[in-house]
């Protein structure tokens, strides 16, 4: 036992030692040392100050990110349309009707610009054509075979690579103190699960988002199941606190976006009680990444920019901010 | 920095000694050394050893608790309509049309025999008048004042007292064994969130349940949601696996249940790759608890214990199997 015990603590030394390495080097080095990075370690201190007024029992430490334009790029089109596009060609050859069919004709010819104008129909019927009628477990196998191979059009890269590494570090820093790390996404719940774990450390089970209806049944006397081409859930603007409280159940003490869809997400957040902490990232860099706002049809930020400057919630603008925008950027 | 390390070192030590010491207790000391007791014992063990073909990793240690009749009690009734009743005694004063209407006059009566001879659309009424129309937080509010003070009608105890002695332990146990534990109930999720973390240990954000719809809107500045009088999903039967893929996206390797509404729990759990470990709790203890299963309207178990049988799943004679049934037994 004497023996186990010191092997123990021989391990125990290693770790500690590790810890207090990792304590004194700056957790977000692809941060400036502008005002979001300071506001971002000055909130988190003072709620993790045990003797501070703010401090904050870690069971209640909820931080809450929406994902497309937050922890990842949504230009030049949401990564999940480009996965529905490429799923509705892999699926044409049993859909010869397709051909003369919009949207999916349209789809299968890369016109983007008629796809665009079926308007928000035209693409929940791609969606349910690209995303209903297989098993969950067919799903995640075709969702991690393209995540795995697709390549995102102006980098190059796998799409789960057009991360932002900024936002990976605030990930870490805030698990490293207490916190636990929810998505709360429009996009599918589905879509995000089977890679979530590995490109941001956040169990499958941490993930809210928009779904479609699934139906329990035994085939072949194993039990599965079917995804339905009736919506579930849109986890969008008033429905993203909805979407909270309905997987979580209490209210998030901080709440990253970067759209009018997650304001109320955020004003959500900002009106429970105690220390609370918003912020918008601001996409200003159409060096390094794009530069859109007020008039984009995606990711529209406007009403948000204003509530976050009425508020004063932390705007992160991308160009000055962040040092490093994606882990490939040196 | 030596001192802070040698101070951490003290506790690191004491903190040792105690898992040390931990270990070599009886994890489940209200549990006879029956069946059950060791099959979740070499279960736990093979699936925690990592030289064994089959170990899993802790993200994947997934256990699922049905709630009514197998963490708590479930008669005379479930818990939750004796709470709806008293709901709706106390609004009663603000609805008079009440007194004329069934099946809230036969409620406010105390005749449950007319309640129930209503039926399923009867009990619907009861329950959206007496959990819909306030804001989320209100709800809270209300349920906790109530799990604080109701009694059970033959302990005399409160309604969370009345809960099982080996399934908390069982519940820790798995916890120290890096399970993360969630309750997949029919009963309402509003309705146990307040208080599961507190009487389980299990945080609100891993309870699933059958839920109504709510409404995200500003009420003086203030953001609130709504609790509006529409079914949102009903977690029972069929519904089970489909509540736990949209809530946890990964298939459970345990699951405990008590009725025929938990078998489809069962078998999703028990279909997955690897080792599985499914349980039934069986009400054999009229002395201590009570007695039911084939023919009970409450807490059916037919079906699933036919199938129990025939998978060689584990089941619980709640009189032989159980030391102690209640945390206030001696």
């Amino acid at each position: 036992m004497i023996k186990r015990m010191l092997c123990l603590f021989s391990v125990l030394v290693i770790a500690t030692s590790a810890i207090v390495v990792q304590a004194a080097a700056d957790p977000l080095p692809s941060w400036n040392d502008n005002a979001p990075k300071k506001a971002i370690l000055t909130f988190v201190k003072k709620i993790t100050t045990e003797d501070s007024p703010e401090f904050v029992r870690p069971s209640e430490r909820i931080a809450v990110f929406d994902n497309d334009g937050t922890l990842w790029s949504e230009q030049p089109m949401y990564f999940q349309l480009a996965f529905a596009l490429d799923q509705v060609k892999a699926l044409a050859p049993k859909h010869p009707e397709w051909k003369e069919k919009q949207p999916f004709k349209a789809a299968l010819e890369g016109d983007l610009k008629t796809v665009f104008s079926g308007g928000e129909h035209a693409l929940l019927e791609l969606v349910m054509a690209s995303h209903a009628g297989n098993t969950t477990e067919e799903f995640e196998r075709i969702v991690t075979d393209w995540t795995s191979t697709a390549k995102h059009p102006r980098f190059n890269r796998l799409f789960t690579d057009c991360v932002f590494q900024p936002m990976l570090e605030l990930l870490s820093y805030l698990r490293a103190n207490g916190f636990k790390t929810w998505i709360v996404s429009g996009g599918g719940i589905e879509f995000m699960r089977p890679w979530v774990e590995k490109i941001y450390g956040i169990p499958p089970e941490q993930v809210i988002g928009s779904s479609i209806k699934t139906k329990f049944e035994i085939r072949d006397g194993k039990p599965v199941l079917v995804r339905l081409p009736k919506i579930d859930f849109i986890d969008d603007k008033a429905e993203k606190p909805v979407g909270i409280h309905k997987f979580i159940g209490r209210r998030p003490i901080a709440a990253f976006g970067n759209s009018d869809g997650d304001l109320q997400m955020l004003q959500w957040t900002a009106a429970g009680k105690g220390a609370r902490f918003c912020l918008y990232v601001h996409h200003t860099d159409a060096e390094r990444e794009w530069a859109y706002d007020r008039k984009s049809p995606i990711g529209r930020l406007d009403e948000g920019l204003d509530e976050a400057r009425a508020k004063s919630w932390t705007v992160v603008d991308m160009k000055q901010d962040w040092k490093r925008v994606f882990p490939f950027d040196r």
